[in-house]
């Protein structure tokens, strides 16, 4: 395509901020999948597999997993307030959906789910949030200290543009990290401080680590004003344990800093010794309050046993911010005046699912526990089959989504890597996409490279636990083929 | 509300920038409404009119604008597209919706509307708002150049993080404002560069006075990179001639400027002597294409009649950008992951609507055109009213839902303003909510008092034409009574 060659816009003319960041969804891999993907389709049988099966991306429900009824009932009411004063309404959806819908609805300003909200999103929606909160921590949780927003990632993204000021702005994230920290903080111009989590330790955090990076950004002249906690883990799949916690709590309090926690996936727990603590509970049940330490929590309805990624629904939990920071965080919510309904609606309906006694509670619970049974089975069965491979350590994947192996490559792979001119993890990743069809992200996707791995040169991939247990177990022998052919291929012969 | 002493955010410590801008929706009178909303609430009787007549918000199905019943059927069917199985479903939902529905359905990836889609939305939604624009100009439109967003706000707000790169560049805009472009300017560190609109001229663009903004900020040091032209105008009501729109596209070709067109009202039209034309139609019928002209086109599924603002639906389509530059957007649109699916879906409904034959489209038909012109006869009543009062001069409202009357108010008013030390245009607002309970936006919410209107003191109110014809014929006598006791009290007696 040809260009305008007199317009004031092109890519050596966009904010350079644009160009510098790297993000993962616009990778290779998924790039590369997609021409391999059209390359089967007109030649079936030219590669020893018919269809890819992808672990890059973390969207269940374009992998066959199915939406909770109840939830898109109430959703399809909602949007049709209409059929609430029809008869025949009640032969196509539950009781319980109808009464939830009607309940939204009569609640709405306008009793209609068209208008603008307010941009901090509809009051009674967050009333039901704030409960929702309350009932799973134990500890209050107020209505006019949630923002409903697109996604978590939205809300991320408003934190840290609320946060930053200049480059001198330094915010600690976890290496490897989910890369929509760097993207965000670099477009708002602030600086990222990388620490890096523990292989070794299970992908634990290490307060003294933290503590280090801390320490030489402020001898380096960066304020940091905020530490990033991803729990449970992307893309490490660990779940910390409430001692860690503890002192991540205890660290931020007394270092000042705002404790921004990514807990999008608190409904994705695999492993019976441990559960899900938010840090605000942790943060409350160590006896301090919003007097003692500012803690934003972010949460999804995009993961979990709900899925629903493309309705962009989400919330923020901001406890410990003045009034008029608050005000702030509204006036900057405003500029894209209010988050979408439907998102609203159903962030509602997450955290307050059917109860017992309600006619759709069986069904829901079954539909819950099928897709959390499948997501333990297929957590397990994966996990396993990495450890069996040569020269592959995988940690527990105790929660999350995601699978973080290490994969130890010969000299020669590297080598090989390097002539391609590729990093070693792409390398692999990209023949384990080319042989075998299996689609993964690098773990230098996940900049897992920077920091202190550049020393230790440490290579990993990561691989969700979405595809359906039937693909998992034809993805299985596909994988420990291509890995000992690959092994077998670059094997140290020393 | 006690806060955290020891967090790196106070209001001292926040991002400056968002200090900075100054937005409407969060201004004094949507907060001082609110509260006699509460009031006469608590006191009925407190006061001589029994509700507030809410005339500053463009949220029309707030004011009982009613939707159009096939999007809502879609968007339903869409959201639990198990109902396409069912029989029953006939009885319930248009055959029309349920064929809608089910192509769309079937051209999504997963057959379903649950996953993340790409960043720039679903193809095959994007192939029909490309074939709605193309229909709409005569001239062809690609779906690659479609980004679906959360509402025009967001594909403004990601223009403009594209372009700016330091408070060094300049981006020119209308005055009086959507303050949105100020906002979004502010927050991503650019300077807006004003251009005075011509009172005189029926709220006209004059192209010298364009001209003699680019050529002071460009001897300020500026690089000016674009031009944003709201076209039918917010809050002006103009609707521009083809000349006019001739001349601006001659203009930015020839300065090389990325010409921004603010394009959402362009369904709300209510003069017979003037029509639509986006700037893109004008670009191609002068023989201008891609490769001499850049243009972004931003549409909105939140005005014209469909006014389902909280959907947050809409488009912008790109046009004489490089790839690369396309690339980049894709890059930057992918950090939120994507718009959300249920405006994707109503954005191309907006953009397709029911033909004739379609067995839904004489009920479509006449919903939109019960709309549309009631919206007329309230634009004609309301522009009579504001002209009929002493000291008021209101342009012709040709497009778009607003009039922005001109008060010309007498010396005493201006002095009592003073005292109380608000802007004349904010106090005469304040007044006309207490005392008739009537609510508008002061046109310095649009920045109308700053630039060249310093100098000549004009005061303005934004008034929109959406509350229901029977509220407008309540509220003009209130409007009438008030005005008049208002100039009684502050007659100039020379």
């Amino acid at each position: 395509m040809s260009y305008n060659k007199t317009a004031s816009i092109t890519a050596e003319t966009i904010n350079p901020r644009v160009k510098t960041f790297n993000y993962e969804p616009c990778g290779d891999i998924a790039t590369l999948a997609e021409r391999l993907q059209e390359e089967l389709k007109k030649n079936p049988g030219s590669r020893p597999f018919e269809e890819i099966i992808y672990c890059n991306l973390g969207n269940p429900q374009a992998l066959g997993q199915q939406p909770i009824t109840f939830f898109r009932e109430v959703l399809s009411l909602c949007d049709n307030p209409t059929l609430l004063e029809r008869d025949e309404t009640r032969m196509l959806f539950s009781a319980c959906a109808i009464k939830r819908a009607r309940k939204i609805i009569e609640a709405m300003p306008g009793r209609d789910s068209g208008p603008y909200t307010a941009s901090q999103g509809i009051k009674s929606l967050r009333e039901s949030v704030a409960d929702g909160i309350a009932g799973r921590d134990g500890y209050p949780s107020r209505p006019e200290d949630i923002f409903l927003t697109d996604g978590a990632s939205s809300a991320i993204n408003l934190t840290l543009q609320m946060l930053i000021r200049s480059e001198e702005d330094g915010i600690l994230c976890p290496l490897p990290e989910y890369p929509l920290y760097s993207a965000s903080i670099i477009l708002h111009g602030g600086t990222m401080i990388p620490y890096n989590l523990s292989e070794d330790g299970d992908w634990g955090l290490e307060i003294f680590e933290v503590k280090r990076c801390l320490e030489e950004a402020r001898i380096s002249g960066l304020t940091v004003r905020a530490m990033v906690v991803i729990n449970p883990g992307n893309p490490t799949g660990q779940v910390m344990s409430v001692t860690n916690q503890e002192e991540i709590v205890e660290f931020c309090r007394k270092e000042g800093l705002v404790l921004l926690a990514d807990e999008v996936y608190q409904d994705n727990i695999y492993v019976d010794h441990k559960k899900f603590n938010s840090f605000k509970k942790v943060a409350r049940s160590l006896g301090y309050n919003a007097n003692d330490i500012s803690i934003v929590s972010y949460h999804s309805v995009s993961m979990g046993y709900s899925g629903e990624c493309g309705r962009r629904g989400g919330y923020m939990e901001i406890c410990g911010f003045g009034e008029d920071v608050v005000g702030a965080i509204c006036k900057v919510a405003s500029v894209t005046l209010c988050p979408n309904i439907g998102g609203q609606i159903l962030t509602s309906l997450v955290m307050d699912t059917p109860k017992i006694g309600d006619d759709c509670f069986e069904r829901f619970l079954a539909e819950k526990e099928n897709i959390q049974s499948s997501m333990v089975n297929r957590a397990k069965t994966l996990e396993e089959a990495f450890n069996s491979l040569e020269g592959v350590t995988c940690n527990k994947i105790e929660g999350a989504i995601y699978l973080f192996p290490r994969i130890h490559l010969p000299a020669a792979a590297i080598k090989a890597a390097k002539t391609e001119g590729v990093s070693p993890d792409i390398f692999y990743a990209c023949r384990l996409l080319d042989d075998a069809g299996i689609a993964v992200v690098p773990g230098s996707g996940f900049h897992q490279i920077s920091g202190r791995n550049i020393a230790t040169g440490t290579w990993h991939i990561r691989c969700t636990i979405l595809p359906g247990e039937d693909k998992i177990n034809e993805m299985i022998p596909r994988l420990k083929s291509f890995h000992e052919a690959f092994m077998n291929e670059f094997r140290d012969r020393s």
